[in-house]
């Protein structure tokens, strides 16, 4: 998690979710620990926070933007991994796009420390959850 | 698409797929080309294969490797846009977190440039379809 | 096209040129869509973008900046392209080297995609136009 | 150094220092300019003042910061030299972290260009010397 | 730990050391998992291999090298911690300053994680300790 | 510069160059070392070095290379500075984009470094002078 100590000045925030599915082998392996390049979830999460803060070099035409907090959460399913992320700015801009690249680079970072036990995972169901601030007002996903 | 003029020693070739679904109406300014910002399937593709080339700067336990070929295809669909990507190395480790990079963000690059359009876009069913050369042989998907 | 959609304060802003010489062979290969690799010219907007975001990474003591906005032009001459930048931002310090990347890496990225056709490409005239906002007040290229 | 011209708004300085030990025979070939890639203390200086405006790439949970100041001072000492950083910001976040990476990077390049020389050099003593602004007040590291 | 699976061809190996020192409070914090941020050691190993494969942007003169395995171990000692890093290549350079790169970015990464606790903390005695392959032969720091 | 040790084997080279022109306030504050940032023409060699080793970064379809060598050189003229970059690789790809952007990322950082004393300066005939190996025979600029 990134978070600024001081005056949390935030102006907008963005919420993006999706999910891994793998194999029973490739969740039992997780969840013992097992996994040989190390902790998957927690290569995950620091790897999701990493890309968001890279964003603009990724996505041709979105801004460097100042974050002031970057957090990302997965959830074991039956299935698998469900991810979401939450980012805040103070600047003037939306965070929609950091939000859904952190996602992103976590399920694909499980995909690389697990796929030596299964190579069929399907990450999918990337999509924005919620955004407030900004001109457009607030936009939350019908379930 | 990056291709080596000379000798074409490739080791390896990974091939991985995705989808983004949208709206009729974001789906038609893409193909009126109304999109504000240009065209989303140009900057798509251009983004993709820059992002290959980042990949072990964004997974954390990923090889910087030499890649001979990115190639990346987007097809229309019903509902949005099927992403292929080809990625081909000469080097001794595999490609298909290249691959997979490269449609997550021609994905997101296309949801940055009709996001004004449409904010209920899904990034779906990214997976490995075919990947040969290696130790592990070859894999491919089954349909 | 990068720009951000609310409050445009923006302090400063700077607009370079710069041009690239080429072969007849080259220019008709381009304005025909017949080079190889793809379209010169959507690929050198897009890279302009993108590099004049870098500019802090690839000049040494510039200052990484946010900008609100950066437009890339290319408008066919008799001889090849001249390349136009404009780059504003709502921070304390001046955008020329931003404006001045944009251009350079415009122009490369054309000479990469074309140099099959023409090697002899020559990258030129390459300065600034014109600069606002901040305590040197306005500058503007005499003719 | 990086500086910026207009309004120097500082919230936030950090002062961070180190030193890197080596064999005589390497600090006079420093010294006599007989270092046969450059200039050490030169190109320390410059990779340092780079390296601080990446922190935010390299430290997995540093947040992004536009730097108003970036010093990098080298002096002689009888076993080596001896490294100060000093980072300010007009952001509300700290930058230590952005000091002490530059104490570092510049090291490590002095190393890099030395190890022909002398391959048992020593980085060492990395700390944050001063640090004021922001919530938790001024720190000096007492002597 | 990075490791390529196949035909392991190592020409060059170095291993670098380095330790950071640090309060009761910090040392206790760590061991009891009670820092906020997350666990310091993890994002320490992660980090310091993604800088290793980062050297080259980060070193002025050092080559892009492909890195065949980065391998990194924090050991506790009674003042903090010890931090060893072993770096393999197929390249024909050494890689000494990916080794000690790793070292140094492991380091900064617990100072950054630890720093609400303890701001006295020390990186030092970061050194070569072993490199073997190469025209240079073998070294061995001396005990 | 930067140079493998051992066994130089390489395949490729290129030798790209371009000028700066300047004023003659700006001339002579270079050469009289009156420039308050600093040495131009060692950062901008470093600079260029730096950028050489980034193209795959900034040129879109341009493949990542191992470089073995890069030089740059910065000789003074009647007008301003001429620059020449000189790069190598074991690969099996051109190197020229290498040689133009460091040529391009010389002036740029000079540049940036004295545009305090002059805004007119012009950065121009960027070109590619030599390139020798790989499949299109040795190709030399007519004079």
């Amino acid at each position: 998690m990134v978070d600024v100590g001081d005056k949390p000045i935030t102006n907008r925030e963005a919420v993006a979710r999706g999910e891994i599915t793998m194999s029973r082998a490739a969740i039992s392996a997780i969840r013992r620990r097992a996994v040989a390049k190390g902790d998957p979830l927690q290569a995950a999460r620091l790897a999701a926070v990493m890309a968001a803060k890279q964003t603009a070099t990724l996505i041709p035409l979105c801004h460097p933007l100042p974050l002031t907090h970057v957090g990302v959460e997965l959830a074991p399913t039956s299935r698998g991994y469900r991810i979401e992320a939450r980012v805040r700015t103070s600047a003037q801009t939306g965070v929609e796009m950091e939000a859904l690249v952190a996602v992103a680079v976590a399920a694909l970072t499980i995909y690389d420390m697990v796929k030596a036990v299964d190579k069929t995972m399907v990450i999918g169901d990337i999509c924005l959850v919620d955004k407030r601030g900004g001109r457009s007002g607030h936009y939350t996903r019908s379930p």
